[in-house]
């Protein structure tokens, strides 16, 4: 038996191979190694057309090998895919009741911004490098995001009113997460969301605010 | 003298370079082809790295030939500065007063979507596509977008109250003219600007939404 792999908190593919004989670290590894490939897709889908990407581009920022990709995700074509999917991130977005989630979403997406420089919904702005691609990525983002969320909602108009609480989140990503603007990623997470929040929330259950 | 050139929607070298005996007709179709050459080289910023796009790029996408893009703005560089400086932009976007500014700033956004397929700030999310050239995108957007709106405001947090009232016309612009979402782009503008304006104007002037 290998001794125990010293604590890293880059994941590399000798830990998420490994013949752990502790199954639960071995799956932590895993699923940390997964989300490391993940970010490296999402990182270069937002600075290059999708087809001028390859594994080894995708290996190389990750820090693990190419088959190991191909290990945990089969082809190029289905990471792609599962990048351009939002259902597992949109899961733990509207994860509130309704009459709190405006405040949840903001608060949520400024975390995920500020302690591990992810966005649920922000690459959504990158369709237009991806040609067709960029077709099927607002197609998920349509019906994963927006109408999702529109079926949570109630009175006239959801479709419309959830578009706007979703303009307002994407809107909050694109400043902390690409203009980087200075006054939002230096305020404190709940400051914002007092301020921003509301108008989330309005665009959800119109009338409580001015009510 | 020529005959008189016929009307045409898409500027053309010929009508610009014409030797037209009405300089105001001239002096349109100028600015027409100048419009269209910027809106050819933000077509291509929005998917391309900007090192990988040539003047013949940009003249094949705006129908006109490279020479008379040299003509208008001198080289590749300083065209791309002027699409990467949102100055005449913020003009129209902020001339309003402080009181109406929100409904102003998302009616002028709606519009220029609608009717032009433009946007006055939009490109800041291709940000991450053009390396350091990305970073003088963020800085003119910091100081010619959020800083010249912050400077109308007045009250505390200034700062972070025009960082937030710009991301809510960032998402917007994200939602009509990137993600393409169809309750917005069908919806009356002005009943966009009645729903999202009240918005905007409360991190302008807080509490004259709820007072």
């Amino acid at each position: 038996m290998s001794p125990a792999p010293t604590a890293s908190a880059a994941p590399d593919e000798a830990s998420a191979a490994s013949d752990d004989s502790r199954p639960g670290r071995a799956r932590r590894d895993a699923e940390a190694t997964k989300a490391a490939i993940i970010r490296a897709c999402r990182y270069l889908l937002a600075r290059h057309a999708h087809t001028d990407i390859t594994l080894k581009d995708v290996a190389e920022r990750a820090g693990v090998s190419a088959p190991l990709i191909l290990k945990y995700f089969g082809n190029k074509d289905a990471l792609f895919s599962q990048v351009m999917n939002f259902e597992a991130d949109v899961e733990t977005l509207l994860d509130a009741p309704l009459e709190d989630l405006g405040r949840h979403m903001v608060r949520h997406l400024l975390t995920g911004q500020s302690e591990r420089g992810t966005d649920p919904i922000l690459r959504i702005v990158f369709a237009p490098l991806h040609g067709e691609q960029g077709d099927i990525l607002r197609a998920n983002f349509r019906a994963q995001v927006s109408d999702r969320l529109a079926e949570r909602l109630r009175g006239p108009d959801s479709g419309l009113r959830a578009e706007l609480a979703v303009s307002l989140l994407l809107g909050l990503g694109v400043m902390y997460g690409i203009a980087r603007g200075p006054h939002v990623r230096s305020a404190p997470v709940e400051d914002v969301v007092e301020r921003y929040g509301p108008a989330v929330q309005e665009q959800l259950t119109p009338g409580t605010l001015a009510g």
